[in-house]
C-alpha cells in the first residue's frame, strides 16, 4: 500500500488504498481491498491510474508505465488501447486532444483549466469548462464516487449540481453532525493539485484571519505554475479523520454571461477546487516568458452558517473566492492584496423578525398612549380645535414615544447578545456580523434622533411657562388691605421689602436643573467601570467574558451590538442606583432641594403659580403660618420655633392640612382675567409704543400692573371672587397614572392635592427619565461613531454643560420676563 | 583557507586565517599570511591546533592527525612531542594531567571547567580557576592574542587582570568609536564552544527581552552537555564585521570566598565566557546517570551605558551572568525560569546631582519664603511671641513651599525627558530605568503629601473664618437711630427685613467652592488629549513621538517619570489656558460671580466683614448709595436706573470713589472691642449655662448682641469712634507681591485699597495655584500607582467632589455659627 489515490474521494484518507504490483492493472476497488489483474502481452504497460492497460511508443519503465521521449507527453487512452504522443505545448492547447480520449490525469488537468478560468462557462461554447460538463454528462452512466451524485469516477469535482435552489439545500439543510464549539478546533484541509492534475500533498488551512500584501515578484518566483486546492473540513479531529467537502463559491463564475454568483442564493451555482495564485494562463508565446496577467483569489472568505439550536452543531460552511486580474507593469514595485477571513454567521432572520415585531407591536401602543397625551394636552389649553399646532404636537409626543420604543427594543437585543453570547458553552448564538449590524444601528439613530426632538421639545416647554410669585405680605399699617385693584394707590410709608421675591425667584432660577442624579458622577462611574475595570473587553467579538486581558493576546474587533448592550445597560443601571440613592436616601437625610424650596415658600409667605399651559399648571402654596415674613432675625426665629414647636397653625392650603402644592385646573374665565392683566405686565414688549423713551416710568406702569396681579391672585386663593372660585380634590388613581384630568373645569377651577411635587415636570428634576435615556443615547452614538468610550464621556459631559447652560439662561430670561424680578438678583 | 581557528581573537572572522597543508605544522601567523614547515619523520603527526608536530601512539588519520583508538582520549605536547592516550573519564578528573601538557584545547578545556565554576578561585587553592591562572601566568613570556594583555595564544581569554578599578576603566573610559541609534541594529554574536573547547559555530544574540519557563526535561534533552559562549558586540554591521569582546560579571564568582562581584564596582572583577546550563557536572558517577543538580544561567543580563554626548556613543556594555543551582527532584514537573534582558542605561548621576541641587537651592529659598510667611502670620494676628504655634504655622507654611520646588522639580525633569526622549535623532539621553526612577517617585510622593498638608491647612483656616454681615439699613421711622448698643430698644412698627441679610449669607454660601476653573471640563480635556487622541502613547519607553500606535505593533512598558511628566504638564497647560479664559473672557462677557457678589452687597445696603487673621481680614463695603434697599420692587427698580445713568453718587467707601473692597489691618483695641460683641453672639456655645431650657430666650440675647455688632461696626465704618479709626490708604508694591503689611496698625486701623478682590482668598476661589497643583498632583499619583489615566480622573473626580462637600458644609455650619442665619436659609 502506497500513497493515496487522487480521483478519489478522501472520506478516510488515513487508511491508503492498495496498488497491485506492477504490469497488473486494477479492476475494481472498494474501501478495504482491490482485484488486481495482469496485462496482455500486446498492452504489457499500465496507465497513470493503473485502472487499464496500454501499449507504449516507447519503452517501459520499471514501473510498469510508459516512458514518454523527452518534449512529448502521454496521451492514455484504456478505453481503445491506444496511446498518443503529442508535442508538449502551452497548457490551454491541450483541449484538442482530451475531448476524444478521456482520461484520469487529462481529466484532472481539463478540470484545473475550468477553475483556472473561474468555472464560467456558457451552454453554447467549447471552452474548457464546457467541455468538462460534456465529458461529465458523457459519463452518467459510470457510478459516482463516495455516493456523491456531482463526482463521477475518474474525474475531478467541479461542480454541484444547476438545479435552482440547488445552493440553499446544499448549505442550510442538513447540519454537520459533529458539536461545535469555539474552544475546540475544527480544522480545514485541502488536497492540493499541480496544474497537470497530480495529487502533491495535504495541507492544513490557517484558522486565522490573514491579511497581506504580496509583492509580484515573490509570487511570480514560489508560484511558477498554480496550485489546485479541493478544501475539506476535518470533522473527526486528529484521531479519526473524517473530511466533510467545502461548497465553493466563485465570486467571478460566468454562466451564459451572467455572474449568477453575485445574485441571490437562489441562482448561485456552487463548484468545488480553487486556486490561488495563476501565473500559467497570461504567458504568450512560451512558458519563459513574463507573464502579462496574472489572477490571484484576492479574497477567501470562508462563513459558517451556525442554526440557532442548542446543541451547537453548524451546517456546512461555505468558501467564497473572488479572484482579481492584475496586469503586470512592474513586477518589482507591485504588490497584491490577498485577504483570507474565516466567519461565523448566524442566520440573523428569526431575531429580526422577532424585533421588529415587538418594534410594531410597541410602536402601536405608542401611538395610543401619544394620542391620549394629546387628548390631555388639548383639554390642559382648553381648545377642542384639531389644527396643525395639535398634528405637531401629537407628533413631538409620538417622537418621544417612538424613541422609548426603539430604546427599550435596542437595549433590550443589545443586553440579549450580551448575555447568551458572553455565557455560552457551546455555540448556540453567534454575533451578527457587522454587516448585519447595520439596521441595529439605524435602530439606534432613530431613538437618539427622536430623543433629541422630544427633549428640545421639553427644553422649549419649560423655558416659556408662566410664573407668578405671589407675595401674601401686606404693609404693617394695614392701609393698603383695603386698596383695590384698580384704585388709586396710596404711597405707604413703609413698603412691602422686595427682597424675599428675590430669594425666592433667585431659588426658582438655581433650581431649574438640579437632576436626580449627579451627571458628572454618572459619567465617571461608566467610564470606571468601562476602561478601568475593564467592562469593555466584554464587548470584544470572542465568547470570552473575562475583564482583564494580557496585553500580548490577540485582540479581535469590537461588535457595535455588544458595545451598546454594554454601555446603555451599565449607564441606565448606574443612573437607576443614583437616582434610588438620591431619592431614598439623600432627599430624607442629606437634602432635598424642591422640598427645601416649599419650605421656603412658607417661610417668606409667598406662593408660586406656575402655568404650564394654557389651563393648567401647578400652584405652590405658601402663606405664612405668621401672617408676616418680612421682619428681623429675631422674629423669624420665633416663627420658626413656634412652628418647630407646633404652636401655630399648619401650613396647607386648606385649614388643618399640610399639603401645599397643587396642580390646578384653571377655567377660560379665569385665565382669560389672568391674561388680562398679564398684558399690561408684558406691555412694554409691545412692537409700536410712542413713550417707550421714559423707561422708567414704563417699568412703574408694568409694577403696577404686577402688584394688580399679585392682589388678584391672591384674591383667587382667598375665594373673594365668586366667579372664579375653585375646589380642592384628590385625583384618582386613574388619572395619575395617565397624567390626564377627566373633569373638565368649567363652572369652578379645580385644586389637585399634589404630594409629589409634580411642578418639577417643569425643571429638569422632573423630567430624569428623559434625561437619562437621552444622556445613554448620546454616550452610545458617540462611542459607536468613534468606538471610544472616553471620547463617549467627553463629549457627553460638554453636551451636558452645554444644555444645562442653555436651560439656565433661557430659563432666567423667561423668570426675568414673566416676574419683573431684575436679572442681577437671580445668580 | 577553511573555517577559523579557535584560540584566536576574531576581530574579523569573516576573513579566515589559512591552514597549512597536511603534515605540515604552522610557525607563525598574522593576519595576512602562515608560514608552514614540514614535520620531522620521527614526528609525522600535527596537533590538532596545528602549531607542533607530534609521533601518534596510533595511526596518523587523512588529515594528518593523530587517530584515537576508541575509548581513549589525546593528549598531545608540542613541547615534548610525547603523546599521552588517557582512559576517557568524566570530565573533572581531566585536570590530573593538564597541568603537566598545556595544549590547546586542553587548555580551553580546562577554562571551561573553570567557567562551570562560575570563575571562582583562592590563592591557595588548586581548581580549575587556579591551574588555568598558574598556567597563565606562567605563559605570561608568550606572546597575546590580538594585542589583548589578558589573552594568552593558545589559551581561552577567561578574565580581565585584577586590578583593583579594572573594571570601572574597562568599562567607562573609551567609548566605543561607533554612533549608536534606536533605529539601527547593534547585533551580539557569540562564539559557541563545547566542553572540550572545540569552536561549534557562531550565535547571533537575540534583541529582546525574554523570559521562558523551561523544563528541566527538555533542558537535560537539548543541553546532554555544557557549551559555552564568547560573546562579541559586532560594531560594523554586516557588510565591515568588527568584533568587540564584551566584559562579562559573574555575580557568582567568589575570590578567596568573596562574592567580589556582589560589591561595589571596584572590587569587580570581570570575566569573558559563559555557559546557559550545565547538566555535567552535576552526574555522579557515570556520565550516563541523571545530575542531582544542575547549574543553569537563570539571568542574563546585558547593560548599555550611554555617555551623555550628543553623537550616540556607548560605552562597552557589561554582561552580568546570574547562575542559579537547581537541585533535581522531578526532572517532569521541574521547571526554570530564565531570563535574558538587553537594558540601555545612561549614568543618571550628573541629572540626579542636578535635582538635587536644585532641590536644595530651592528649598532654601522657600525656607526664606516660609519665614517670611510666618513673620507676616503672626503681625496679622498681632502675636509677638514664638511659641509652639508659631513654629507649627512655619512647618505647615514650609510645607506648602518645600511641596511647591518639589513639584517644579519634578515637572521639570519630566517635561525635560519628555522632550529630550522623545526629539532625538540619536540617542543622546536614555531614560532611567524603573530602579533609577524610584528616587523620583520619592520626591513626587513627598510634593503630594505637602501640598495635601498645604491644602488641608487651607481648608481648616478658610472654614474657621470670622464673618459679619453689616447691615446698613435703618427703619423708616427714624426712632432706631438714636439708640445704643447698651439702651433698651424699643420695638418699632416696621422692623428693618432680614431678608437681605439672607440673600447676601445665601450668596456668600454659594461662591465657597466655586473655582476660577471647571474641574469637570478639567478631567475631561485632559483625558480627551490622554485617551482619545493619544497622547498617552508619549509615555512609552520607546523614542518615538507618534499618538497613534497600531494595535499589532509591540507596545514597550510605560516610563513612570513619562507619564508624569507628559500628565503634569497637560493638567497645568488646559489649566492655565482654562484659568486664563475664565478670568479673561467669561469673567468679562459672562458673569463674574465674585464681582457680583460686591455689587450684591451694594444693592442690598449690606457690608462684608471678614477676619481671617485676629487683627487681619478683609472688608466689602456695600453700603447703598440711594439709602435705603429694604423697599418694594418699583423703588429697587428706580435705584438702580439712576445709578445706571449716574445719578447719584458712587459706590466707595471714600466719598467719590468706586473702591468697595479692602484688606484690613485691625488696632489690638478694635479687635477685643469686637470680641466682647462677638462673646455675646457665642455666649450660647458655653458649656454651663442654666437657663439653656429657654433656648427661644437665649436666642433673643443672642439677636440683641448681634445688633449691637451691627451698630458697633457700623459706627466704627462711620468713623463714629475716634479712639478705633481707622485710615485708607494704598498698598505698596512690595508688600503685595511679598503679602505682607510693613506698617503695624498702632493707633489707627488701616484699610488698604484692594481693587483685585483678594477677600476671594477666604474662598476657593483665591486659591486656585494650591487646588489646581493638588489636582495635579492627586491625579499623577494614582496615575503612577495604577497606570490608568482612567481610574486617576475618575478618582481625582470623587477627590474633588468629596473636597467641595467638605468645604461646603463646614463653610455653612461656620457661617451660621458666626452670622446666626438660619441654616434653612443657606440653599
Amino acid at each position: 500500500c502506497s500513497q493515496p489515490r487522487f480521483c478519489d474521494f478522501y472520506f478516510s484518507y488515513s487508511k491508503s488504498l492498495c496498488i497491485c504490483k506492477t504490469g497488473y492493472q486494477t479492476l475494481t476497488t472498494d474501501k478495504a481491498s482491490i482485484t488486481c489483474q495482469q496485462c496482455p502481452t500486446d498492452r504489457p504497460a499500465v496507465i497513470k491510474d493503473g485502472f487499464g492497460c496500454i501499449r507504449c511508443p516507447g519503452t517501459v519503465n520499471d514501473e510498469g508505465k510508459c516512458q514518454c521521449p523527452p518534449g512529448n507527453i502521454l496521451g492514455e487512452s484504456p478505453i481503445t488501447g491506444l496511446v498518443y504522443v503529442l508535442q508538449e505545448s502551452p497548457v490551454h492547447k491541450q483541449v484538442v486532444w482530451l475531448q476524444v480520449f478521456s482520461n484520469l490525469t487529462a481529466c484532472q488537468a481539463l478540470g484545473n483549466m475550468c477553475a483556472m478560468n473561474m468555472h464560467s462557462f456558457s451552454g453554447v461554447s467549447t471552452d474548457a469548462c464546457g467541455l468538462f460538463n460534456n465529458i461529465f454528462r458523457s459519463r452518467a452512466a459510470m457510478s459516482s464516487t463516495q455516493d456523491i451524485s456531482y463526482w463521477r469516477v475518474n474525474l475531478p469535482w467541479l461542480y454541484y449540481g444547476d438545479e435552482p435552489g440547488l445552493a440553499s439545500r446544499v448549505l442550510q439543510t442538513d447540519p454537520v453532525p459533529i458539536g461545535f464549539s469555539f474552544r475546540g478546533r475544527n480544522k480545514l484541509l485541502a488536497a492540493v493539485y499541480n496544474v497537470r492534475g497530480g495529487f502533491l500533498r495535504w495541507e492544513q488551512v490557517g484558522g486565522g484571519n490573514l491579511q497581506c500584501d504580496l509583492s509580484v515578484a515573490e509570487l511570480l518566483g514560489t508560484h511558477p505554475e498554480p496550485l489546485f486546492y479541493d478544501v475539506f473540513m476535518d470533522l473527526g479531529g486528529s484521531e479519526n479523520r473524517k473530511l466533510l467537502p467545502l461548497p465553493t463559491l466563485v465570486y467571478n463564475q460566468q454562466y451564459n454571461g451572467r455572474f449568477i454568483n453575485q445574485e441571490s442564493m437562489k441562482n448561485w451555482y456552487l463548484s468545488r477546487r480553487m486556486f490561488v495564485v495563476d501565473t500559467l494562463s497570461g504567458r504568450e508565446k512560451s512558458l519563459s516568458s513574463l507573464p502579462k496577467v496574472i489572477r490571484v483569489a484576492s479574497s477567501i472568505k470562508i462563513r459558517w452558517l451556525v442554526p440557532r439550536t442548542q446543541e451547537g452543531q453548524i451546517f456546512p460552511p461555505l468558501m467564497t473566492v473572488v479572484y482579481t486580474d492584475v496586469a503586470i507593469r512592474d513586477i518589482n514595485t507591485q504588490t497584491v492584496t490577498t485577504t483570507f477571513a474565516v466567519e461565523y454567521e448566524m442566520d440573523q432572520n428569526e431575531a429580526r423578525i422577532k424585533t421588529d415585531t415587538a418594534l410594531g407591536v410597541m410602536g402601536g401602543v405608542a401611538v395610543i398612549y401619544s394620542l391620549l397625551k394629546t387628548v390631555s394636552w388639548k383639554r390642559r389649553i382648553a381648545s377642542p380645535l384639531i389644527d396643525v399646532k395639535t398634528m405637531l404636537t401629537f407628533l413631538l409626543f409620538y417622537a418621544g414615544d417612538l424613541a422609548n420604543v426603539f430604546f427599550s427594543v435596542t437595549v433590550g437585543t443589545g443586553l440579549y447578545w450580551l448575555i447568551f453570547y458572553k455565557a455560552q458553552q457551546f455555540v448556540s448564538v453567534l454575533l451578527p456580523l457587522p454587516a448585519q449590524e447595520e439596521q441595529f444601528v439605524t435602530y439606534i439613530g432613530c431613538a437618539f434622533a427622536l430623543k433629541a426632538v422630544q427633549f428640545l421639545h421639553k427644553l422649549i416647554t419649560q423655558v416659556s411657562i408662566d410664573v407668578f410669585f405671589i407675595d401674601w405680605e401686606r404693609p404693617r399699617s394695614k392701609t393698603s388691605r383695603t386698596v383695590q385693584a384698580a384704585g388709586e394707590p396710596k404711597r405707604d410709608p413703609s413698603p412691602v421689602s422686595i427682597w424675599r421675591t428675590y430669594f425666592v425667584a433667585n431659588e426658582w432660577n438655581e433650581i431649574q436643573t438640579i437632576r436626580k442624579i449627579s451627571p458628572t458622577f454618572q459619567i465617571m462611574a461608566v467610564l470606571f467601570f468601562l476602561e478601568v475595570l475593564g467592562f469593555s473587553n466584554l464587548a470584544l467579538r470572542d465568547p470570552w467574558s473575562t475583564l482583564q486581558r494580557s496585553s500580548q493576546a490577540y485582540t479581535p474587533s469590537y461588535s457595535l451590538m455588544l458595545r451598546y448592550g454594554l454601555a446603555a445597560t451599565l449607564w441606565l443601571c448606574i443612573g437607576l442606583l443614583q437616582v434610588i440613592f438620591f431619592t431614598v436616601f439623600h432627599e430624607h437625610f442629606v437634602e432635598d432641594k424642591i422640598r427645601q424650596f416649599v419650605d421656603l415658600c412658607s417661610i417668606s409667605n409667598m406662593s408660586v403659580l406656575l402655568l404650564s399651559h394654557r389651563c393648567f399648571g401647578y400652584y405652590i402654596h405658601g402663606r405664612s403660618v405668621h401672617g408676616h415674613a418680612d421682619t428681623n432675625m429675631e422674629e423669624m426665629n420665633n416663627n420658626l420655633n413656634r412652628e418647630s414647636e407646633s404652636l401655630c397653625g399648619q401650613r396647607g392650603l386648606l385649614p388643618n392640612t399640610e399639603i401645599q402644592t397643587f396642580q390646578v385646573s384653571l377655567t377660560n374665565r379665569l385665565r382669560s382675567h389672568y391674561d388680562r392683566i398679564r398684558e399690561q405686565i408684558d406691555r412694554s414688549h409691545g412692537p409700536s409704543r410712542m413713550i417707550d423713551a421714559c423707561s422708567a416710568n414704563q417699568f412703574e406702569l408694568r409694577a403696577r400692573g404686577y402688584q394688580t396681579m399679585n392682589y388678584f391672585l391672591g384674591s383667587i386663593i382667598d375665594h373673594a371672587h365668586p366667579d372664579m372660585d375653585y375646589i380642592v380634590k384628590d385625583k384618582l388613581m386613574f388619572e395619575r397614572v395617565i397624567g390626564m384630568e377627566f373633569l373638565e373645569p368649567s363652572e369652578k377651577s379645580i385644586f389637585y392635592n399634589d404630594e409629589s411635587h409634580s411642578f418639577s415636570d417643569v425643571l429638569f428634576y422632573g423630567n430624569e427619565a428623559t434625561l437619562l435615556i437621552f444622556d445613554t443615547l448620546f454616550f452610545c452614538v458617540v462611542d459607536l461613531g468613534s468606538q471610544s468610550f472616553v471620547l463617549a464621556a467627553v463629549l457627553t459631559c460638554v453636551q451636558q454643560m452645554i444644555f444645562r447652560l442653555i436651560r439656565n439662561t433661557l430659563g432666567r430670561k423667561n423668570l426675568v420676563s414673566k416676574t419683573l424680578v431684575d436679572e442681577r438678583f437671580l445668580i
